[in-house]
């Protein structure tokens, strides 16, 4: 490593130690806070805070509380120590993985909004994320499951049967980790053997609900934990509607399976809506007080949308999808130069798992004999793995760095 | 009875025969032959038909059919005996209890029409009506609510809950008289003493389904049994859907609680929606194959508005009737000269039936004294009559009398 490349290192470090403890210092969301750091850079935004120079009276009153509870920097390196112990890694938008669509907030604005939590809905400074698989890369291809926590038999169904059929055509399922519908949602797809994200408002030393404890290291075993809050944050009630906008905005679109009237998987309804991603809904018995929430929103949101299965899901972010610019790639990539029939092996591996030849050749529609020669082929190019007594897709660090030129965005450290 | 008024008469007599007759020969809803009527009236159209002379050869042949069966004129004079011995009457848009709404069918277009029973969608020529209630007075202030016939025990608590509230709230519940859904909305209606409607698809000496005998006679005794067929016709399967222009139309608007795909009932709705009439849907349970067809509407149908209950559809038809001129009426009528407490007094009356004075005086909130006092006065307006004990609202043929200044539009019959 020569002196400037190690001068670029440091400073990334101290980026993201100054995100980390601003994020402490100061509710995740606050606007005033991100457009300094956008102004001056983490650090300088840090030190003008930590010097009471916040540009609010409010915002230095709150900074000022809890600099009384400790200095920022301490307790941000003692969180990213606390982390490595945890398998945690911390995230910021310098990172490969971060969700850029996560930018869309800029554009929210909620009608009516009053409610701190209402207007405070500024982008992410970082995130805490446990689990192997790159955040981005999840959430390119994610819909959000959200709903009652009092779920009833029906929702849960539901919930679980929608995890299930999105996991299975390989889309991320993301939600908040509670009970109810966010676990149905959460345990669906972990039942279809894909990738599921779960995230918390509060540190992922604990998440919540305790009752979940197991359900979450399902999650951060295959899919991911990801929370804005540093380990040890308890998960204050306010926390919860933070973090819906994040929900919101990193996926392609939000589905709401039950709710009561007015509760906050409604409000992540709103917020997916306001900024323009697809809301649906799905309706229920209107004689069950679980779906009146849902009824509410297909009445008073006109772009709210009835949706009653998977295929319903798929036709609204497919369409999104669609009508979206390509994201940005390098100009040429190892897949580029496969055959179609080793594209189409490729293809029929698992995103996450392992499958034997002879699946992979059903798969593929081609021979056992083919399949076994196309594998040995995308093995050599660092494509897949063999493993287990069968194949997987390449490690996800390979294959991000395999999509991303010299002189692209940096790849995940 | 002078020269003038029995040439009248008969007139009107011979264009009844004329409907009649016609409604026999060719299909309700016929266009060609809704607008021979308007040209040259029922009598001329009606010769002009059995003479060969049908505008369209395919009517023609429809007509040429239909003689070798029998002459019109004979089986229409045979069916209007038949009807009287039934208790039954021939209506026709000279009578005033026409309901004239049934002219929006004018403006019916259904997107991509190509069946018959989609196409031919003429307001109809007469209506066959047992029951006490003035027809038009009963649609004046009515929802229709259809669903599927094998319904679930859900949509049967939905549909029997809209139909006694809409009742209750003196909205005239109107629906098919089949088996599910309609049933339940007619006995709903009927539980709460209120006026519904069945328009069927046959003759009413064989309302069908047999298996509703009973529900319809209750119909019959304090609602209405209304269809365009003569007695003795058959609910023959096409019949049901050239039925349903007439619920869609003659209704504040439509509500559907449960239906498979396409089925029916949501062919009422587009019918509905069509002529600009609110059509509104119950969502059921996403894994019910009996709310397919309600979500399919909410999800095609821009115009479609998912109700949860009364209130809702009571916003929807109240609102439509807010928007629209009220209807025309003579300048003066006796209740403009009643005081606060009789107006109260008459408003506490029950739209049918018979109500105790101390009953009244608790509604109207009087005492009974008062309560006494006016209704001697409203029964000398004739706006109220003595029975059973009790007090009545006048006979509907004195309140149509006195809501018609002389001059004004004809009284019923």
């Amino acid at each position: 490593m020569n002196v400037a490349e190690r001068a670029g290192t440091e400073a990334r470090a101290e980026d993201r130690l100054a995100r980390v403890a601003l994020t402490w210092l100061t509710e995740p969301g606050t606007w005033s806070v991100h457009r300094l750091v956008e102004r001056l850079g983490a650090p300088a935004a840090l030190a003008l805070l930590r010097d009471g120079g916040a540009p609010e009276e409010k915002l230095r009153a709150t900074v000022a509380a809890r600099l009384t509870a400790g200095d920022p920097r301490v307790e941000a390196a003692r969180a990213l120590e606390r982390a490595d112990r945890l398998g945690a890694r911390v995230i910021t938008p310098d990172d490969a993985e971060w969700p850029i669509q996560l930018e869309d907030l800029r554009r929210l604005a909620l009608s009516g909004a009053s409610r701190r939590v209402d207007t405070e809905t500024a982008p992410p400074l970082c995130f805490w994320v446990r689990g192997a698989w790159p955040l981005a890369e999840a959430m390119e291809r994610s819909v959000a499951v959200v709903g009652a926590r009092a779920a009833t038999p029906y929702g849960v169904h539901v919930a679980t049967e929608l995890g299930y059929g999105l996991a299975d055509r390989e889309w991320a399922v993301v939600s908040g980790g509670a009970f109810g519908i966010d676990a149905a949602a959460h345990r669906g797809a972990l039942n279809s053997g894909g990738v599921t994200v779960a995230v918390l408002a509060c540190g992922l030393d604990r998440p919540y609900p305790m009752g979940n404890t197991a359900l979450f290291d399902r999650i951060a075993e295959t899919g991911l934990l990801v929370s804005e809050w540093m380990p040890g944050e308890a998960p204050l009630r306010p926390r919860f509607l933070i973090r819906n906008r994040v929900i919101a905005a990193a996926t392609r679109g939000s589905v709401l399976v039950e709710a009561s009237a007015r509760s906050g998987a409604t409000q992540t309804m709103r917020r997916a809506l306001a900024i323009g991603r697809p809301g649906m809904v799905v309706p229920g018995p209107v004689t069950s007080v679980m779906s009146v929430g849902a009824h509410e929103l297909l009445r008073d949101e006109p772009g709210a949308r009835l949706v009653t299965g998977v295929a319903h899901v798929l036709e609204e972010v497919g369409r999104i999808g669609a009508d979206l610019a390509p994201p940005t790639r390098g100009p040429r990539r190892p897949t580029d130069e496969l055959d179609d029939e080793a594209a189409l092996v490729l293809e029929s591996l698992p995103r996450r798992g392992v499958r034997s030849p002879d699946a992979v050749a059903a798969r593929a529609g081609v021979s056992v004999r083919i399949a076994l020669r196309k594998l040995s082929l995308l093995e050599e190019l660092g494509l897949v793995v063999r493993r287990d007594g069968g194949y997987a897709l390449g490690p996800p660090s390979d294959r991000g760095a395999a999509d991303t030129e010299p002189g692209g965005p940096a790849a995940p450290e």
